[in-house]
């Protein structure tokens, strides 16, 4: 069976090691976000694709979800005592590693793709993953900070602000005029399922749609589009993906998320159970749709969500 | 008093130990090799430049004398677990930093001796630290590999072969057409004293001549320029030195390397006291000459070398 993902970091992440149990013969192609790619110290940082890759690959540090286990700071240290920052973005000397081997290979002119099949090369993560586009793209964000509007980097909003401040727009500079990456287009069109994990409808899955061409990919391919909820019980099941929902007016839960995708984009939705009044709602938009529990609290829950989207899509095919 | 010392790596760094440990007012300007640089893994590396400030900064790896103390070697293990070399050059976390800060800064568009300075911020070495040019220079080798001729980088010879094959030419690629870093000639016109210290002739302190003024300088110079060999007793005191002497025909002996520097730029010569017989020769070739101990044992055996060195230029003066 041929599977798409749209994946962001670490909801996509753990989402696609459950899919993998749930289906381990399947032939899953990843199309990972690269919106909150960032350059930091010089150094190119893909901090979604390498979320999927170091979480498949079984290099991820488990507790935080993103980064790499059994992780040393000797490098981040050096670079604070010259006085070089950002200290807010928490690179490990492991994660520099990845950083300047993909820096190196884009230097010597390889695109993004190639250097994220060379990465992979190692890291064997048992799914092929893609960058949405071998283009630059960085999603920043326009807030207000001392009383001023400025628009900053997705990851300082992010990570350094950690969204506690109102964003007014999100913009993926560069999307418009992106391309997507090799293979992303056939994947769709070839694809017998394509799926979107409960990553950041806006920031993540979004991005990756705002690539021209994607979206329309997406609605027109003839196989099920099944996407699973992001908010549960009226708030995100992890980040702060209600900040971002409020930033493009869209209400922060699994009903509101699903109109904002679109019937034209979705063919089915999963809502938690503690959701399950937002069903009918959800089939009045002209999709599929079913309660069941979406918290990916182990491998196990993982799957089952997996299996619950491949019942759905069976259920719109 | 105004010094300006031509320095390579390890032999350059101790010696200037001793010497600010000797005359600790004095103004001291260090001309680096930048000969031995290299590109690795996208990153811009100064082993001479790094040795100096490390090693007067207090952040030397005493034993091995070059890297870092206390070094960890995370990235490296990780880029090697990404197949990608080379693994026969020993680069640290913390070193790593070092780089990164240097190449981000390069990218930016800073010349290497802002770079340098930028760097020396945090290190306060005690004086100011020259690259002896901004340009690119890197030195390469003439060696027989498997039976054919081939040309490869210095730190390829130096480090990974330990100058077991034979080398049958030096060239200090770029010197040529490089300039003298700024404040390099400056330094060299307004000195009251020029030091070349005990380290590699040819590679070191030879390839810091090449960039064309600087050699018309140091000669031209109305300061004393002694120098103090670092051959002693027929062998290197550290290092390889002889290997190359031999690549460009100079007698692995303290009076031969006196005599391929020249009494044009050389007014005075330290031999070790076992080499006390090429005295009179040396001086038979126009140079002032003492024996003294050379070994640079600890802090007062290399300050006692510069004193030697600053009586000698009073001999001369």
């Amino acid at each position: 069976m041929r599977i798409v993902v749209l994946a962001g970091g670490i909801g996509g992440a753990r989402f696609l090691r459950g899919l993998k149990s749930a289906v381990p013969d399947a032939d899953i192609t990843v199309i990972g976000n690269t919106g909150d790619d960032i350059h930091l110290f010089g150094l190119k940082v893909c901090p979604d694709l390498d979320t999927v890759m170091y979480t498949l690959g079984g290099g991820i540090n488990e507790e935080q979800g993103w980064g790499r286990a059994e992780e040393s700071f000797a490098v981040k240290s050096e670079l604070a005592a010259y006085g070089v920052g950002p200290e807010w973005f928490g690179l490990g000397d492991r994660d520099f590693a990845t950083h300047i081997v993909r820096t190196q290979m884009l230097a010597a002119g390889y695109p993004l793709s190639a250097v994220t099949e060379a990465l992979c090369d190692r890291w064997k993560p048992g799914v092929r993953l893609l960058p949405m586009t071998d283009d630059r793209v960085e999603t920043h964000i326009a807030v207000d900070l001392d009383g001023q509007r400025r628009v900053i980097h997705f990851q300082e909003y992010w990570v350094r602000l950690r969204a506690s401040v109102a964003a007014h727009a999100i913009v993926p500079v560069g999307a418009e005029e992106a391309k997507p990456a090799p293979g992303v287009l056939e994947a769709l069109a070839d694809a017998e399922l394509v799926l979107l994990p409960p990553s950041n409808p806006i920031v993540s899955v979004g991005t990756i749609l705002a690539v021209p061409g994607i979206r329309e990919a997406v609605a027109s391919t003839s196989a099920p589009v099944i996407g699973l909820s992001p908010i549960v019980g009226g708030a995100p099941v992890r980040g702060m993906a209600d900040k971002v929902l409020a930033a493009v007016g869209v209400e922060a839960t699994a009903a509101a998320v699903a109109a904002h995708y679109g019937s034209d984009l979705l063919d089915g939705w999963l809502v938690d159970t503690v959701d399950a009044d937002a069903v009918p709602k959800v089939r009045a938009g002209s999709m599929a749709c079913r309660a069941v529990p979406l918290m990916m609290t182990d491998l196990e829950a993982s799957a089952a969500m997996a299996r619950a989207a491949l019942e759905l899509a069976g259920e719109v095919r």
